[in-house]
């Protein structure tokens, strides 16, 4: 053909074939709902009477991979041509390696590219979708800077920032699954109960400290037995792939209600994921030994020994947090000291099963330096330090803000792995 | 016909005609796996390829509840003849009335009673599954005896038992949806870190401190929308039944990892449901007023005021705990400080949507009389007062340890409205 093919990229592109991460979309003019028709509690049926199929990002383009299977005769039609990334996600390791190799080759080999050509939709003609159906969300607390910065705060008479267990087990909670959205959700500001020492009584109204957490979530394909530990070893035969994951939270609803029994509402209201799933395997050129332990590990979560060493557990993932267009911060997630094959294997050392579509957040990515943190409530040390931003002040988030994060890891031959965006704006309060 | 119709229940039968709980079962002979089929993470198709159905409970009798709608040509038969009650669930008020006065009829009306007749299976040939895919499980704090007793053991020198927080809103957590399981299902000892002020690192092993919370639960139906609260006045609307709940707590586990985040794998290993779900509608007669509340409340909790007192938003039902066949407590329900209607409001007042399958627990029901607290840690007091049982003395579970709850609640003209029961066995740690 005379015309360009899309496939040809730009040398560097970070969607390169070395990515090709999966998500879940509607072609243009088949979607009969909107960005946000993903809702939880939509009805049955719903995913597929919006035409929404799995697709392949590849450059500023969308495979049709259900349909790219399907006209190569391949035999993962079943688990493409889907309106989810469901059976996929379940097909386990092996499966996983031998998919990608296939849409490797159908976006790399001539002949299959311009088999595949017909199905490549630009990105900015179609619908995002949540790609996969979120079964148990939790968020772990993995960054030692991001702990630190709030122990310093909220214990500054405590002998130390962390707590007694922080360096013994990965701490971690779970979270609302119904209500993890996609990126280009718009986020509600939340509303409930708030009572600083200087009130009397609680307060009720719209949350004054809306905030972000940059974090990096884990995506479980494979299942496990219900009481039967999954170990270290195991990470790669259950964990899928990773997503940006913006954690939004109302730090007054959380500092009023997280005494006993840990974070609820204020955090509930919203998780935002990015669109697109990076497979594992485009990353292997981003894995890195996590940072040194300064406590003895416990041998379950021991990642020192050299069955394991030799896979290290830390991932580059270099993420740029912005606020209204304007780069506010740039976590490190190498920095993070629990790798998530710790967390895998912690979250399950009590015999608790994995499903297909569980999902695991880092906890907030923060580095050591200021401009490495990944929250407000770091960034403006809880408001005392207000950013200056070329369109004003800000401590916490305002009604009408947009919050982007993106990332990316090394790659194979010195290319560039690109993550999918995580973006939402601030919506007001509804009524 | 000559012979009794299984439909002629002795008088008082607390599973009569008044009552008419779900459930989803396998017909003897039709079904693949044991009794613990259900187990998270089942590949799709499993449930079908096992015979369940949806099931109503009769006496000592399992109604199979689509056959019955297709036999009398209703038009509930597509809500009825599916392997789940999620279908029902998601149908919302209206139509569980319309069902539930179908099914009445279905076991009252003499030429229904005929049709219906071969489709009843008695209870003990069947196998009874999870009746519903838990879409997420939180867990609340909810009896004010059960957190002034832990405040007094754990916090022994603060100016009161309870956190500033407790009556001003329902404290609860998300708990883990994946490991919630049908009764009858066995319970692995679960493994993990703890910590004693004694111990200068922390040990790894089997739970040595194994316990039971006796809970209600609540089931959700209809859906709500992301965004926007759900006030007092429509619970109903959304929460379709109850069953009673077995909240198993590993308390060394959760005594060293719970601060700050809350309790996770102390909790996460298993939650057991009874396999009944009492629709709301058979518990009318059972409705009473909370206790009297001693600190006044924000208005979106407010539940005096007229349009909701008239509708009191508590329920008396009476719970007995047995182990190993011996009764260890009998909490009542009735006496629990925040009302299910206050709970779900709560949950929703930041925006968090509600998904058909939530579920959410009372927390543990602890009454003021210590043969009426619902836990292990109550009644012996943190291990510092064995119960004296038959078999031997108990502080906190043994393996082979057997744990039922069986409960009742006053029904129309002095009859009884009995809740299916909730039972586990504790199985040993797999090695």
């Amino acid at each position: 053909m005379s015309e360009q093919n899309p496939l040809d990229l730009p040398e560097g592109d970070p969607f390169g074939p070395h990515n090709l991460p999966y998500g879940v979309f509607s072609p243009a003019g088949s979607a009969t709902g909107s960005a946000t028709g993903s809702a939880p509690g939509a009805a049955p049926g719903s995913a597929a009477s919006d035409g929404r199929r799995v697709g392949v990002r590849i450059g500023s383009y969308v495979l049709d991979a259900g349909a790219a299977a399907a006209a190569l005769g391949s035999p993962y039609v079943s688990l493409l041509a889907q309106p989810t990334l469901g059976p996929l996600l379940a097909a386990g390791r092996r499966t996983w390696s031998d998919v990608r190799r296939a849409l490797t080759a159908w976006v790399t080999v001539p002949a299959h590219r311009d088999a595949v050509r017909p199905l490549l939709h630009p990105l900015s003609d179609v619908t995002l979708h949540l790609p996969f159906e979120v079964a148990d969300y939790v968020d772990f607390y993995a960054s030692e800077h991001h702990a630190s910065n709030l122990g310093r705060m909220f214990r500054p008479d405590a002998p130390t920032p962390l707590t007694p267990n922080w360096k013994h087990l990965p701490i971690g909670y779970h979270g609302r699954s119904g209500t993890v959205v996609v990126s280009g959700t718009d986020v509600v500001r939340p509303t409930g109960q708030r009572k600083t020492p200087a009130d009397t009584a609680p307060v009720f109204g719209p949350s004054t400290k809306l905030d972000i957490e940059a974090e990096v979530g884990f995506v479980v394909g494979a299942p496990s037995t219900l009481g039967t530990p999954v170990p270290l070893t195991d990470f790669r035969e259950h964990v899928f792939g990773l997503c940006l994951l913006n954690d939004w939270s109302a730090r007054d609803l959380q500092a009023w209600e997280y005494v006993p029994l840990g974070p609820f509402l204020g955090k509930s209201f919203a998780t935002s994921v990015s669109a697109w799933i990076t497979p594992l395997e485009a990353l292997d050129a981003a894995r890195v030994a996590p940072p040194a332990r300064t406590e003895p590990l416990l041998p379950y979560l021991d990642d020192s020994a050299e069955s394991v060493a030799d896979e290290p557990g830390g991932y580059d993932l270099r993420i740029t947090v912005s606020l209204n267009g304007h780069v506010i911060s740039e976590p490190p997630f190498s920095t993070v000291y629990w790798t998530a094959a710790q967390q895998l294997t912690h979250m399950t050392v009590n015999g608790a099963s994995l499903r297909t579509g569980d999902l695991y957040g880092s906890g907030t990515v923060s580095g050591p330096s200021p401009e490495q943190f990944g929250s407000l409530i770091e960034l403006t040390w809880n408001g005392r330090d207000p950013l200056e931003l070329p369109d004003g002040k800000r401590t916490f988030l305002e009604d009408g803000d947009v919050v982007t994060m993106t990332a990316w890891a090394p790659g194979p031959g010195g290319t560039r792995v690109g993550l999918g965006e995580v973006t939402g704006r601030i919506a007001a309060t509804r009524g």
